[in-house]
């Protein structure tokens, strides 16, 4: 038989049904038509989705084991999703839990150029968690923006971000912003020999994203940030491919995690795809994500797996100073944590609160 | 104040947090930091969000109306997406239900290129619906789905899609599968006078993507069905912009719909992009769909907006012959009618049923 990948959905469904519904599922993800119409006997063999397991989870939720065919996908990683939730996402009694690889395909496309070992290399920083930060608002001019960066340079931050509804507007062109922000980020490292990196974001078509990169490169920066699910994620894997000295942040917009796990979707398949860091909503901000969807998350995007490097876990979104602590805790030093909204809170203390953020993640003790 | 569009929400809420709910909406959306913490008041006036309305829609939902700054939208549709869905759709008590677009915003993409007149003209089809079936069991050779194309042809259909899972495989790459299925539908134009039109999906990156649309036109075809969700809106927009002479049936894989409104996302949004024909899960199929979720978005696709040229709509997912009457009804005479499965349920009488199911098309008096 020909090589298997195993998707695990949770299924809402009452007892008696769930073995037609768990049928129904590997059949419309894979051949979409009555078995009965289907005369040759090898892709009922090889191609035909097969029910592998059903467990109870109680509450009326079950999960479901399908094994699907590697060959329905090739090496495409839009197929990828296509095979493993394509029509399935239209239905509203499924979730998509888990997807379990064989070695081969989780290996396609080589998972991440840099991840974690290769941020700490190229950054130095040992031993403890990596700082980052986000410029906004949308709105500002590049020199404005430009001028936060600096300060926040001055504070001793590892990575500035552009907040991911930067893109290429009219009050914020690109090139304008790239240039503006890495001649600020030269001053400061200058004055002050810290080196802050800059993390544009990427976005529109295929080609508009390589021209970025392309700008970004040119102005000397080595990372930029991604969406992989609104650039689509076979241009996703296309943009690491050919940009192997380039880290990439990913990052989750439009990932509707209610109906993917996070931890399959951010852990397995971002950093399969080649994301080096994850940025992810964090437990206790503005998403409802829980800590053990976070620790899930975090886990899966940094674990052994298919020898692939392990993607640095960003977990994000109206975090503040008072958390650090709590949160190295948590995650350990093999984490990037990201304050944007909450140090350009302070205003005039913007570079202050920064350094105060910087020497608390550098000052932890890990247990 | 610059140009506005609109977002509608379902939010589920108690009625004391809706409020407070609503305004962190309008900033996730929008600006995404404290607003506290921005000092240009033409930001505050122009970029933030803005809570326009908010309503009770019962059992613990609000529809809430958050007018969103154009300007934060540029020209790319990803962030067009982004903005109205990006980080909201990882928070699991909102739905994207609806929006109003400026119309130069709707006008920026320019619509289908063909829609429901083209394909009228292109076509010579006037005053009843379309026919449409499927290519299928992923798995056949190109060989094999080619004589399945033949024996469709003979029975009369107007066209044939690709299952949306067939992609570039092993065992059905796409300039084998296109070369095979052209010819034979070639032959049976020669001997029959009628001509079958085959719709080959494309996938990939947008690269590859284009690539096959080229080999598409070289092999006479005026056809292409793509994911767009999957693709990328950009990437998708940016092939309807570039090759104005094929018509886009629009898939909807991906689409996760129960949390953002299909009668949005296909009705308005992959029209607006420039898809001519808008597949969709008709009820009572395979999928969860309403009769009313299925009525809006053929009245969206195709109704007076914006100036946009109509998208046909494609109510598919499970449908028979039996249902082609009802369907009639349902619909109207501008809808095309996609049996897939049903008609390779019939195995050796495959032409027989496609040839009735055409007839009853052919056949039917609207009322």
């Amino acid at each position: 038989m020909s090589s298997r990948l195993i998707a695990v959905y949770h299924v809402r469904s009452d007892a008696r049904a769930i073995d037609s519904r768990a049928n129904a599922i590997a059949v419309e993800q894979s051949v979409e038509m009555p078995l009965s119409a289907i005369e040759d006997q090898s892709i009922l063999d090889e191609i035909v989705g097969k029910v592998e397991d059903i467990s109870d989870l109680g509450n009326g939720v079950f999960a479901v084991r399908i094994a699907l065919s590697a060959d329905t996908i090739g090496t495409d990683p839009g197929q990828l999703i296509n095979m493993l939730f394509g029509n399935t996402s239209l239905q509203d009694d499924v979730t998509l839990h888990d997807a379990e690889f064989p070695d081969d395909l989780a290996r396609t496309w080589q998972g991440p150029h840099h991840g974690l070992a290769g941020l700490r290399e190229r950054t130095g920083i040992k031993g403890r968690a990596f700082t980052c930060t986000a410029l906004k608002p949308q709105g500002l001019a590049p020199e404005r923006l430009a001028e936060l960066a600096a300060r926040f340079a001055r504070g001793g931050i590892d990575y500035i971000k552009d907040d991911h509804g930067l893109a290429d507007q009219n009050y914020s062109r690109f090139t304008r912003r790239v240039e503006a922000i890495t001649a600020a980020l030269r001053e400061v490292e200058r004055e002050t020999g810290h080196r802050a990196r800059y993390v544009p974001s990427v976005t529109g078509t295929l080609d508009a994203a390589q021209g970025y990169v392309i700008e970004a490169r040119k102005a000397g920066l080595d990372t930029v940030m991604v969406q992989p699910m609104i650039l689509g994620l076979s241009n996703f894997q296309h943009l690491t491919l050919f940009n192997p000295m380039v880290a990439f942040f990913a990052h989750p917009a439009l990932a509707g995690a209610s109906r993917i796990a996070p931890a399959l979707l951010f852990g397995k398949i971002f950093r399969m795809l080649g994301a080096d860091t994850i940025v992810f909503p964090n437990h206790g901000g503005r998403f409802g994500y829980s800590p053990d969807t976070c620790r899930d998350i975090a886990r899966t995007a940094l674990g052994p797996w298919h020898g692939l490097q392990g993607a640095v876990p960003v977990p994000a979104g109206g975090m503040s100073r008072e958390r650090v602590p709590e949160m190295l805790d948590f995650y350990g030093p093999d984490v990037m944590l990201l304050i944007g909204g909450a140090l350009l809170d302070a205003r005039e203390r913007l570079t202050d609160e920064t350094a105060a953020f910087v020497a608390e993640v550098k000052g932890y003790r890990y247990g």
